[in-house]
């Protein structure tokens, strides 16, 4: 077979360096699975021999330099075809067609591949999480006002802003884990998407590579696209989480309140004063680009037929790389830039000291103490905001004489400063999930608590998966001794 | 306040217009739940007519035509207010007003909303899963080719594609379900973002109404939109999954094998002969048009501060309703497809008569029979396509003679004739998830006792919700008597 | 014919409602205009009274209200046409009928709705420029400081960052219009996709609905879709122009630099302090809808053969309308936020007092003074930001002596106070483009002169459809008399 | 400085590899005139020797092997600076620095890549119109039935189809020139973003690296994202085009009527009877990866401050990449598909045998020749179609009985037979941008003419580029001497 040269320098040749570069651990690793059940069979227990023999041929190729790209084979499962023929012959190499397609093995191949980066996807949340979790931890007594609407809005806490955004990133690890266990399931033995007459053990094979089990349906098997979805969805879930997260650190960098850290930021080649906190727009441009990523994995599944496995296939398989390097990359410097920054303090006492945003307070007061309507404690409060702004006097120093002169009741002197301070603002609101340190700390450890169960769930589907990596790589013997 | 005619004709009241349709009867729920649990307040029981009196005025409003769009008004939220104000004073108001932040009832009232329409998705989901059971009951026995890369590639049974698409549809279901888990919480109580200084119990208001409990952090409770991403995704992954449906039912009835009912086709103005399947298109786009409203959804949320509220509320509801229309749309019109269409049993008999799609089976033979390699039986086969091709002969009717011409093996001619047959090649496959009869109603009674789990599922969480807005419209007394 | 329910209520009866609200107009329009080409054949003017009753007929229909929708019918052409024979009798239907298909009609009223938009898009968009050149003119002595990467980079001018922004938005003015010249060509007469056999003028045709002139193929007359595509791309090229701009009004008016006009802005239920600018908010998520909208265009016609034309015609025109809406929407909120808003002097002042942004200008000096390397200035410069911010003083309070303590060299007084002001720092960037009043000037008057020659370009396809509809909506007899 | 280990690997290498391998001739390129531009100094006049080896150092660097990446060095502009110092000292090295920013040299490399790919861009479109046209030209007289709704719609042929597609690819041309001449614009001089105090001439600068001009502002020529989106766009553009003509290749290759060339089919391993026209599914998914990629490109600049130069600059250059290459992918797939497959012209003349699509004409002609009423006859031709059908008759052998049995008018049997001809009805369709032979070789020669413009464009757009990389690349005395 000779293809048109377009053919091989835009399709055939860039896949099987893909292929050698990425998939090739998982393509021998289904093989040898493979075979290992076809050994199963009873034709084959008389012929073991072959069947050994055949499995020492995919162990050497494994373990030899890949065969560089040649123009007669249309991909990387017929150059380990040809070697595997060369070495053992043709009755062994047919031993491992046997109710074999392209179709099961690359789709095993692709769920092999996605379910090591989803779980690389699971543990970088894991570790932006503790990040979070640490500076929240650090700074649960640290008052700051938080901005709604691009103005300030409300006094809170460091920590009550970090544990938030933890809560979110609690729910992205949940939404991967859910992805990972409907792609935790093994096409092999579908061969092109009917099965085959062989009676080959659908359950062993998956077991051997360390799924969760088989894809019932054969046909479903190898035409659904599904669970790269699932992968794109959560990609997209945490790039817009990482967005929100970034888009508040760059802001809290432009106004000192945070410095991220110096290995971190970058000067200028014509602005001698410049410090930019560079690594926060990287992990920004990274989400953008990841969302893009995922759009291509969903756009190639998009209006086509059931029975085309190229566009989900071997095509998509790029995009799913550079998926998981911008989320990654993305996710590892927001991480850093989260453990490698400080808070400035100083800067922080420096923003509340002229704050008015403690005023839904003081009308809450109002109504508590006075009893008066709402209504009016709202009214008499905006007007004294305006009057403390007119008089460009901080509000945080407004005196009863002030609440009256527009129109309110008479507060004590201690009463009212209480009212009006930031701290006690905070610490007044210990409900649940409240910024008061004590709500917070309560949050903070039940975060905590679930993220050690979330790294159990990880630890333990990674143990199952390197067991089975183990015992395919091993010699049969060992295995089965 | 008066607002510039831009921002009115613009923003105000086509929102005003938007939460008057789909939000209102939310609001009062939300606003009844609110009342309640102020009315637990030592301070409010001792104001216990007031707080009565309050209720009662929600009740008014929700059974009275809503008040017209008015240039003074920002939102509903505030004409509301403004009745009831009216109807039962200013301090009767303070009371509602109390801890309560149009951060926290929006977002309360924008996840009621979606809590309705994700359930009706899932019912939808439910449907063509039901009207894809169905069919495939019919068809257990129905051989068809199915193709590869738009090729006929091997015979398999219409039952046994539609249990695949059957199970792929399941599992948007159970994506559907967790992204439900995930925005049954209730924010109210979070009030602006730091909770209130007047220990109001947001268990019991989420209690209320009917959500599985509160989103704990009150920060998380008002900035957090990735319920919303949980909504966009599962849209995602249904419009995926329904436009490659919706490709083979198209290429089947253009290939005469599926007659779409005589409701779901039009004709033509100037074709006389034409009898298009237009349903079918209509749902293809609908999908198409989902997947651009879950876009704008997620993009409202991209690189926006934590504390920006309106990009994922008031803004996003329109692109939320529109990606609803559209996927409750395609959905209903892809389960009549499947229901008022039929397959054409001769069409898919004639087009088995001339298939060469069970090569692989009489390769499969040959190793198992023969002995041989499946290398040479592969290629003998291949060259008996040819052949047979070449002669203008049905691969089906090749003879003995036929495979010894090409240097193949000799054949008993029964089992010949049974190795090319496309219904014995779909009998012996009766492996785990195959298309031989047996194989596929294991599959098909699988799939529909997890439909009732999941019917029971989604009736249980219907119960409680319902009963919850029950108890929310009936009177005070007739709930706490 | 009786169609499905689902098919009425999900298609139909929308699409009917859709078409009546906004494309009736066209709709009779595009048929008076067939009626007069068919009134120039042989044979219809041998029947010139009862294609003369045929139009009367339309332009009866035109002034009546439209009929509701009836079950029965399947589109608003099919009711105008029950109409008309029901008024004229059938052969004059007949007539109407001849050489027309919906396939040339549809395509043709969209392209008539997409003119009218894409020309309101146009004019927006020439709004905005003006708001903008508004703004820079009477700020062109403005300095403030540019920041890159978020962080202070150097002084500019106030005007020179909003003529840089009128560039992007006059190069998407010139994108709005190519895309207008390439959707402004005629569909009428390609019938199904074949033209027809009966000889119609489709050049008069096309002159009579005010078209550029006819799509020469009839097959790519009711085909292609691309033009479609530049509707969108349009509107994600102006989205990405206004994100950004609303990115930085929204953070200058964070930084209390730029103070929204009352009109634009909210207060908080539960925050009285609070004053947000909320129109701007509003505008940037209008752009991320509409960057959502353009994608469902997009994807309506990704996967589809040449000849499926619900997806690009009834189907897509609810995106297209979503799209114009929330574009013209977001254009005329950030019109009248840069109309409406006003920079504080003051601040700008006070955020210049303690700039180090000059470094980059000192360092330039030293190079053309001292004659000294570059590389030496900027070590020198980064050392003097460092000193005084560890000191704890302006930047623009450097003394000869801290130039000299760093290890640079003497410079007279003077010649540093100057090199360190942000004024004097402008005012020597007089080279093409730079932030110079003169230079700003020359710019502003380039841009307001082709914004002129836009306007009339505008004005001139105005006033050429303005005509053909006047001509079209006349009686025929006025027109050709 | 030394950077954290996550922001090396994450961001500093890969951009130092990438910029290597796609971006150091242009980076080259840009010193070179940014020096000769310096050398037009009068203070580097004086300086001319300095100056001269500064650019022969820069020649050096350019033949020399890019050095490796360093941790040390950000990025490889730094590496080159650092080379450069080496080689002809500091001072030199200062004048190489003056008046440079990375901000305006990076734009300008990126923008001298963007104009290389998107003339290559433009070369493939021309090269899959010229394979377009060719198929045209041949296939003039192939008449064939042109799909609508998936169903058979009306004769055409195979030219008429191919005209049309051609005619949106030159659109696609159009929309690329357009994109070019906008972003053929050069930043350099721009410096940070408000130019330099040296009087550096940026409209040599401009001329010298070949592009049309300057861009004005300086602030705009640093801080647009615009011409990305553009480009962006024309891939959207593009790909649309490109999916709906594979989506008709792929289903007639389907249906038998066109054969893809062997070199760009591929077996299966399971399936024998194999031959799978994989690259032109391969060409759709690079199509889909294209609007992928398009979509990161536009995020990374969606809601980004005007200032922020990382996320559309080195970031977005891995997008802008995969952009090209999927795209160029593509286009040279499908030119290939188009140019190495042939029409089976039996399988066309049996898909006519038995089509009703040429009722329209018959409908046409009873109106003509029997005066009737369009509908009546529009009816008639309807019941003559379902009663050929339910005698299992092909339309075309319909005779005058036939319609007199359903109602209709005497017939001549010639009439009737030419009325039902495929052939007749594509003959009689001479109008403008008919399927008539006559019509269709007006059209292919209007292209073919325009085609000619269109490379002329190109040809003369290269031609100045080239001029000036040669000019740029030759020592400076040849250029000037």
């Amino acid at each position: 077979m000779t293809w048109h040269a377009a053919y091989r320098e835009r399709v055939l040749e860039p896949d099987y360096t893909f292929a050698s570069r990425h998939l090739k651990d998982h393509l021998i690793d289904a093989l040898v699975a493979h075979v290992r059940t076809v050994a199963e069979l009873p034709a084959a227990r008389e012929r073991g021999g072959v069947v050994d023999a055949l499995e020492g041929a995919l162990v050497r190729v494994r373990s030899a330099p890949t065969p560089p790209y040649a123009p007669t084979v249309p991909d990387l499962y017929y150059a380990v075809q040809h070697v595997v023929a060369e070495s053992v012959g043709e009755e062994a190499l047919g031993w491992l067609r046997l109710g074999l397609s392209r179709n099961d093995l690359d789709m095993t191949i692709y769920k092999l591949r996605a379910r090591e980066v989803t779980l690389a996807t699971i543990r970088g949340l894991l570790a932006v999480q503790a990040a979070l979790l640490d500076q929240a931890d650090a700074h649960v007594d640290s008052v700051m006002v938080a901005y709604t609407h691009h103005q300030p809005g409300q006094p809170t806490t460091v920590a009550h802003y970090l544990a938030a955004v933890a809560s979110v990133v609690e729910r992205d690890v949940e939404r991967a884990l859910q992805a990972f266990a409907r792609l935790d399931t093994s096409p092999m033995g579908a061969a092109a998407l009917a099965g085959s007459s062989h009676g080959l053990d659908r359950d062993l094979t998956a077991r051997l590579l360390g799924f969760a089990g088989p894809v019932v349906s054969t046909y479903d098997a190898v035409a659904a696209s599904d669970w790269q979805i699932d992968v794109a969805n959560v990609a997209v879930s945490v790039s817009i989480t990482m967005s929100r997260l970034v888009c508040d650190l760059v802001a809290w960098s432009s106004q000192g309140l945070l410095r991220v850290g110096d290995g971190l930021t970058q000067g200028s080649s014509i602005m001698p004063q410049k410090r930019n906190p560079v690594a926060l727009e990287h992990a920004r441009t990274r989400f953008s680009r990841a969302l893009g990523a995922a759009q291509s994995i969903v756009l190639s599944s998009h209006n086509i037929p059931f029975g085309d496995l190229n566009d989900f296939g071997p095509d998509v398989q790029g995009s799913l790389q550079t998926l998981h390097n911008q989320l990654s990359g993305g996710l590892a410097l927001v991480q850093v830039c989260l453990a490698e920054s400080t808070f400035d303090d100083d800067a922080l006492t420096r923003s509340l000291e002229r704050t008015n945003t403690t005023a839904t307070e003081l009308a809450d007061e109002l109504v508590r103490i006075g009893g008066c309507p709402f209504q009016d404690a709202h009214r008499w409060v905006g007007a004294l905001v305006a009057r403390m702004a007119n008089e460009d006097r901080p509000f945080a120093l407004a005196e009863p004489a002030d609440l009256i002169a527009v129109g309110g009741p008479t507060l004590h002197p201690d009463v009212l400063r209480d009212a009006v301070s930031p701290h006690a603002f905070v610490a007044r609101r210990t409900g649940l999930g409240g910024p008061a340190p004590e709500s917070v700390r309560v949050h903070l450890r039940a975060l905590r608590d679930r993220s050690d169960e979330y790294h159990g769930a990880v630890d333990h589907i990674t143990a199952r998966i390197e067991h089975a990596a183990k015992s395919l790589r091993a010699s049969r013997k060992d295995v089965t001794s």
